[in-house]
């Protein structure tokens, strides 16, 4: 079968020379090859103004975002083994980094494989697929991971609304035998992660360095875990020494599983369900403070147009954050919205200082960790933000 | 002695109620406040266009950035006790984060000490005065190192060249005892520091956070350590597991020291005497590799004018880097230009990957340690990037 030719107009090849891998619709020459008929998520050859080739990609007419380069060279085979190469070249650097099977091993554009994320979970994978282009190449990803390596199970968790505007159904299906939890190990803590009812795909690994980095902060001291999940930063802290953790969430599931992995470790934790500035301005009611609060909020600005409202999100949250904390407090603020820029939430946490009459100083700059690669051309791929800040009255 | 008045415009008070702490000239009411015969360095007030206090600072008639606010409250006595106060205050984070007192113990703005620099080794501190409002308060800096730290020596390494244009003279002075070197140990590795002829006070403190990252990155693997000064990356990775390590330098006073501090740990160290950009190409000539390669120069940006000419330097030296580069090496670059921003040195490091036929991926990027915290208002407490970067053929 031909595959479907996409030819860009003049000068619109230069970001992808550059190292991009997105093309537009307005940067297609639509009358030398028209989108009509093309179906969604098709493979298609993308080629400069003057037909020279820069690669194969895949192709959807409904979406703004028009095509994705999957490689530079146009003779490429486009299957399971293609597959395997890439996933041979992401576990070559996951294996060198951690010595346990837990870890992010596919981040989509950054490791060459657009629309697919895929993380370990020792001998089980949970994997999303976020484009039509993707989907349609399933059966390769299947069998590559199955080759790479010969997992218990795959679970495809391919419920994200993103989906809908590729024109993709919300599913999820599982490949081989997958658990309803596995259990990982991250800075010697032990966390049973829900597999299939968890969020998103059941672990935040792109945190373990920040979590990591907190070592210093807490020993002897008392943490306050907002938006805790299933008890990552609160546990994390408990290893390190902190005396005490609360978690705060609205999921009572995410809460019960916080508690189970406490006792897991034989660590106490105490566990309080509500929203979060809710749950912030009580605790401030009834007078108490914490050493160390750390914010972590889900995408609080998912949408280009949420920007005005989530900044107000994040800033009432912090605000309440910093409320709670001891004199000379640790604030930990998170922020993975990928429209929110590091500047941005560092301006909110600047204003919101001020406000309240206190200095900040920011010790350290935390993204994601090196499982999740950045891709230098796609700032996209850089959507974690840790601000760790010293908070001073006065 | 009344102290000097200095009034805003009107709305030129909002960067300072904001968190700021500089006054540009052009932000002055010079016709109410002229500051002709306002000898450099004075104390003054600062106040808003109506007169309402903002606090107080030091002003400098002779440059753009005319004053420097030392603090918000204006009744405030700037003498050795509030120097006291903002030792103590930066005292107490360090004292937390390091159990020896090897640290950048006063970073400036960020740690509300406009123009004043302290690096502590062990009972020595190194002083650096950049302008002439902290000049006039070095015998209130000097009583209340004393105070603080009892100190047998203090040094004041005053011969950095942005001193002139505040009007200042170049001259170093030692108070008290100060050795020639001082030993500091670092990520368990001894270090023998020279206080009076090294670069800027001595060790660069601001890179611990990312030498100790190299950790994960070096085992087994041969280190390329360019501008390697007294040899702290190339060492670190000795220690971390490298199976050997070259470290490059133009001056050879750097490079002796580096291959004492060598014979200190028991390590063996190659080191190789020349400018950065002329020994890469010379080992490229000679086919050697590296499996890990850290790129850290001085400034090379020194002013804003020199930026073209220093993103070209930057970019020359980052190519010439990744030529040496065994296949999926690691390119560790950084800047400590402030005048090269994040987002430009990434830049530079796409643009040259590609030109090169090569692919990266950004696995982290580390700032300066929480021994320098940076100012949420001042961008420019935020110098330091390092890239760690695997680079991947094709």
């Amino acid at each position: 079968m031909p595959i479907a030719e996409l030819r860009l107009k003049p000068r619109e090849d230069r970001r992808l020379r550059a190292g991009h891998l997105w093309v537009y619709s307005n940067e297609l020459d639509l009358g030398k090859t028209p989108l009509t008929g093309v179906a969604p998520g098709s493979l298609c050859r993308i080629v400069d103004a003057r037909g020279k080739p820069l690669g194969l990609g895949y192709v959807n007419p409904r979406t703004l975002l028009s095509a994705r380069l999957l490689t530079g060279n146009a003779e490429t085979r486009l299957d399971a083994a293609w597959f395997v190469r890439r996933m041979q070249a992401a576990l070559a650097l996951r294996a060198r980094l951690y010595p346990d099977p837990f870890y992010r091993l596919l981040y989509g554009e950054s490791d060459g494989v657009p629309g697919l994320v895929v993380d370990r979970y020792g001998d089980v994978c949970v994997a999303q697929i976020g484009t039509a282009g993707m989907e349609q190449l399933k059966p390769f990803v299947v069998e590559a991971l199955q080759q790479v390596l010969k997992p218990r199970g795959i679970f495809f968790n391919n419920e994200m609304p993103v989906r809908e505007q590729e024109g993709l159904t919300l599913y999820t299906e599982s490949v081989g035998e997958v658990p309803d939890t596995v259990e990982i190990e991250e800075g010697g803590v032990r966390f049973e992660v829900p597999l299939k009812t968890g969020q998103k795909t059941g672990w935040f690994y792109d945190q373990r360095d920040n979590r990591d980095r907190l070592a210093r902060y807490v020993a002897g001291k008392s943490v306050l875990d907002v938006y805790s999940y299933i008890g990552g930063w609160s546990l994390r802290a408990l290893k390190q020494g902190a005396t005490g953790a609360t978690a705060v969430d609205s999921s009572a599931p995410a809460l019960e599983r916080a508690a189970r992995n406490a006792d897991l470790n034989g660590f106490k934790l105490e566990t309080i369900k509500g929203q979060a500035l809710d749950t912030l301005r009580e605790m401030k009611a009834q007078h108490r403070k914490f050493d160390v609060v750390v914010v972590d909020p889900p995408a609080l600005i998912k949408k280009k147009k949420d920007q005005e409202a989530g900044s107000a999100h994040y800033g009432a949250v912090n605000r309440a954050a910093m409320e709670l904390l001891s004199p000379d407090g640790l604030l930990v603020s998170c922020s993975c919205s990928h429209h929110l820029e590091a500047e941005q939430l560092q301006r909110i946490l600047l204003r919101e200082s001020r406000a309240g009459g206190r200095r900040l100083q920011i010790l350290e700059q935390g993204g994601p960790g090196p499982d999740h690669p950045v891709h230098p051309a796609i700032p996209e791929t850089r959507y974690l933000k840790a601000f760790f800040c010293r908070v001073v009255q006065g």
